[in-house]
């Protein structure tokens, strides 16, 4: 059966998540019920990231078989035509026909997310829902310098959902920066993949370093503590961004 | 009374426009409710720009005559803890003490309007209420060539909404730019005041012209017509955001 890659972005404000559940409405769900309006075709969609209740995505990436050998194009406009219909806030960037070998989530050479802090006396109006509203100031200079303490190969049980299912809390982050303009903190996170939570576990903890509650040594032991109690506050899922999967290049 | 200058950001597609009206939502009245809850004060406040139903804005300006001369820092996170608990989406930027013969609306020197337009296949997830979607590829160098032909000051009858109640058509555009940083066109509008739906009139004519249907010259002639019917489509409202106005240095 033609497997095709699809590209595609979402408003997780309105779902319970990328994966599918019994009662819930999900981003997988949606995506798949389109495709079965579509074509007739009853799929089983694997994405790259299973992002959480809320979480957003510009670039998450899935795999989808049909039956028929399909253009791209046309999956794209027959999928959204779909989606857009049913009122659901996803969107197909792009269908692209692909070898049978290749796997959204098991070909995943790196996961790239943006999380997205609102740092200002007043609330989000425009951006509700899309960033983490924090009044008091934060020095985003202090927060990019310790978070070089988390780069690397480590275990990151500290940053870990206590839910998690990963057999190994070692993973390597390869990307950790924060950068402000004007009123908006961006960090960014680039791994080969994530555990559970992680980065709204060290956003969150982060955030404690920008707002001087910890210095960049305290970050460093809550890491090293491999403990969840250690963990700041969980950031918001608002803020959160899927924006990038790579792949090897075919 | 002590007379406060509020800088509001909203999301407009909750609402039926920036004026109060019976008995829908309205960005005045939700903060005249606000300032009412925060200290009983029953005001009308004064906007700068009468923005429509599903039009957005980072940079509206109102101005308000209050009991008591607080402190502009106490009146915007009152006013905004009052809106946060009512559910609205509109934030006050900021609350200045100004002298008492400030007027948003009549002291305005200048005006600038956003229209931002998707220009992609996909449909709008994440964006959906905040841009039009135009799928059909538009040629944004062309659009912004013809937008030259506008500017100055003019009769702009055929730009201007048959229920606008301004007294004369003629105003002088200042600036009308048009930019595209990869699937996002951006129109940039600066005058010292708009005509009713001028803007989104503008824009959907300049659409014309980016998808190959206009010339340039057809532009200029729809203008110099003076006749409402030579418009283009009325862009949607959702793209619009009112960004900035000016005012005299005091």
């Amino acid at each position: 059966m033609p497997r095709f890659r699809l590209d595609i972005e979402y408003d997780g404000s309105a779902y319970a998540g990328w994966q599918r559940q019994a009662d819930l409405p999900t981003v997988q769900q949606a995506i798949e019920q389109a495709i079965a309006k579509f074509c007739g075709d009853v799929i089983s969609l694997r994405g790259a990231g299973r992002t959480d209740a809320g979480v957003h995505a510009t670039g998450q990436v899935a795999h989808a078989d049909l039956a028929k050998a399909w253009t791209g194009d046309k999956v794209r406009d027959a999928v959204n035509a779909h989606l857009q219909m049913a009122g659901e806030r996803v969107s197909i960037l792009k269908a692209t026909p692909v070898a049978e070998d290749f796997d959204a989530r098991f070909s995943a050479l790196g996961r790239h997310y943006l999380y997205r802090i609102l740092n200002r006396r007043a609330p989000a109006a425009l951006e509700a829902g899309k960033v983490w509203w924090v009044p008091k100031r934060l020095d985003a200079g202090a927060m990019h310098e310790a978070a070089a303490k988390l780069l690397g190969r480590h275990d990151f049980t500290t940053f870990r959902s206590t839910q998690c299912q990963a057999a190994s809390p070692v993973r390597t982050l390869d990307r950790l920066d924060i950068t402000r303009d004007g009123d908006l903190i961006e960090v960014r996170a680039s791994a080969r993949s994530f555990l559970h939570n992680q980065v709204r576990s060290m956003v969150g903890s982060l955030k404690r370093v920008g707002d001087g509650a910890w210095s960049a040594a305290d970050l460093r032991a809550a890491l090293d503590a491999r403990d969840r109690a250690a963990c700041g506050q969980v950031a918001p899922p608002d803020g959160l961004f899927l924006t990038k999967v790579d792949y090897p290049d075919v």
